[in-house]
């Protein structure tokens, strides 16, 4: 059945139905009023974010199942609270959809949805489906909170601090890369990478913990990559950051699909968007005493990457000891081209 | 300029600088990192709600200037939080833009934001820039709160309550018919509805003076048309309502309009949505008494329109007291088509 056959109610209620029945403590009221009602936690501020993911820009109907689009959605939204160090409330979903649109397909991305919140604790508690002209558009906003005053902000880099990276970076655009050009590419292993294209993991509880540790100066999720985010943490502390290539953390199975493809792994790990792990800087020292413990509780490696500095802007020094200015080239969206990688590549 | 040439981010900063300066108290941090941050006031409940406008579907360019269009996508947002009897703390705007469009207009609808938020002190906190492979589609997400346990819901009418509506009704849909066939309408006087059309004025405080004295026992504001909204209060109570025909109130350019358009007033006030008034239910006898005060203080009439029952559904009692049901036909995003009028009116 289509969409334009079921009508916007008819809709609202189907949709309603997949979603998680038990209320949530602080949920006063969910879906089925004019706002979702909530009762704030003393102690604790609010936490706010949007995005808007567009079918033919953000996502391919023929790349992802329509759970995969769902979760997808979801996990952006989640990452930004993560990058918060806070914790997620809620979520609201402003889904615009074309009449000629399957109801089932709807159906299944908000059981995408509905398995993002439940694995990470964030309730779907309203939204809002209008017709779209031709798209399918799913904007998510998320309510989040973290103890008042311990929000961990862009701009508390200092000099002296060290950049910290969770995981390994250049999957998800290795992923979009293998999506792009089967052809180059078959006979490689690529079930990660088009994991962590399709169902990106924040690294919410990974990020709560560092906080409460108390070893986080800054922080940033990386998702336009890691040399756009690190370079928004360095504007907005007013001090620059020097990563060493050797460093950077890349996976096999990069490394692999970046030969295939003839491009240089720094520059997908470096200037790929979407890989949704954490950037974060440290007071000298203080990490190192927690990695082995943090390791082994999330199966997630963390990696020493560079050194923040007085000036401005991100470098990158080489093995050789040489080093370059690294150009923000990670996502803009009216700017990045998915033949990126044709570019020669910078290290 | 066009967006494409400018980036996102020269845009996020250009369209930053026209957003109001002053912080609210509550702020802690606005735009410019993962989140936006707010300290929320101790005893209060929060709200949160979401709608999408697309260009083409909710409005036209050419019907509407680019600050029109700011305004009406914060107010019909600003209108839920009227619908619960509670208070904007904040706005977050997710704006998908396609490449070709003019910074200009993006600035200009930015421009019309910051005249509604100014105007209903619902600061602009943070948002979203992506790309719209073709059409400007905006997503606005409003934080607001109120007393906890004070939130006014669908769910509240009671059988022997009264049905209340401010202002009049049907003008919205009296303006974009205006839009829609201008050359029926020469010489008619316009400007009124076409107002309501454009900048849609939520009836916020006037929700919270009526919370404040006691009078709701539920409360819907007016964005699919009376008839669905209030259905959609007697499907959250378990009542029905009956509406008196003639104390409908509809605006003299309204009924000139209607009859050059050859249809019934009470079609267009019943069904024609976006009106954006309140329509509440109160105890018999109690709201007559601030009636007045009401009306000088706000300068909008409050007329009681019909009675709530026992029973299901909307009915409507003709001035020569015949009953008829009223289905609700006000807007469905799916259902709903612009030549609806050519139907035969209901009365």
């Amino acid at each position: 059945m289509l969409i334009g056959e079921l009508g916007e109610f008819a809709l609202i209620d189907r949709l309603q139905q997949r979603l998680q029945k038990t209320a949530p403590a602080q949920l006063v009221r969910g879906i089925g009023d004019d706002c979702a009602v909530l009762r704030p936690a003393a102690g604790m501020d609010l936490l706010l974010t949007t995005d808007t993911q567009e079918e033919g820009v953000h996502f391919r109907r023929d790349w992802s199942t329509p759970q995969d689009i769902g979760w997808r959605c979801l996990a952006v939204n989640v990452s930004d609270i993560a990058a918060m160090g806070g914790n997620p409330l809620g979520a609201v979903i402003a889904l615009s959809v074309p009449a000629t649109l399957e109801v089932a397909f709807v159906e299944a991305l908000y059981d995408g949805l509905q398995e993002l919140a439940t694995a990470y604790d964030c309730p779907i508690i309203g939204g809002n489906i209008s017709k779209a002209s031709e798209h399918l558009t799913v904007t998510i906003t998320v309510l989040g909170d973290v103890p008042s005053g311990r929000g961990v902000y862009r701009s508390g880099a200092q000099v002296g601090d060290e950049v910290w990276v969770t995981g390994d970076l250049g999957g998800a655009k290795a992923g979009l890369e293998v999506l792009l050009h089967p052809e180059i590419l078959t006979g490689l292993s690529t079930s990660e990478v088009l994991r962590r294209y399709r169902r990106p993991r924040p690294r919410l509880r990974e990020a709560q913990y560092l906080r409460q540790h108390g070893v986080l100066h800054s922080l940033i999720d990386i998702s336009d990559g890691l040399s756009s985010d690190l370079a928004h943490i360095c504007t907005e502390s007013g001090v620059s950051a020097q990563l060493e290539a050797v460093h950077i953390p890349v996976s096999e199975e990069v490394h692999h699909i970046a030969r295939a493809l003839q491009v240089a792994p720094l520059t997908l790990a470096l200037h790929g968007g979407e890989d949704f792990e954490l950037c974060f800087i440290a007071p000298a020292g203080v990490v190192s005493r927690l990695q082995q413990t943090f390791a082994a509780h999330f199966q997630c490696p963390l990696r020493r990457v560079g050194t923040i500095q007085a000036g401005r802007g991100v470098t990158l020094r080489l093995p050789d000891g040489t080093q370059q200015p690294l150009s923000a080239r990670g996502y803009d969206h009216f700017r990045t081209h998915t033949d990126d990688l044709t570019e020669a590549p910078d290290a």
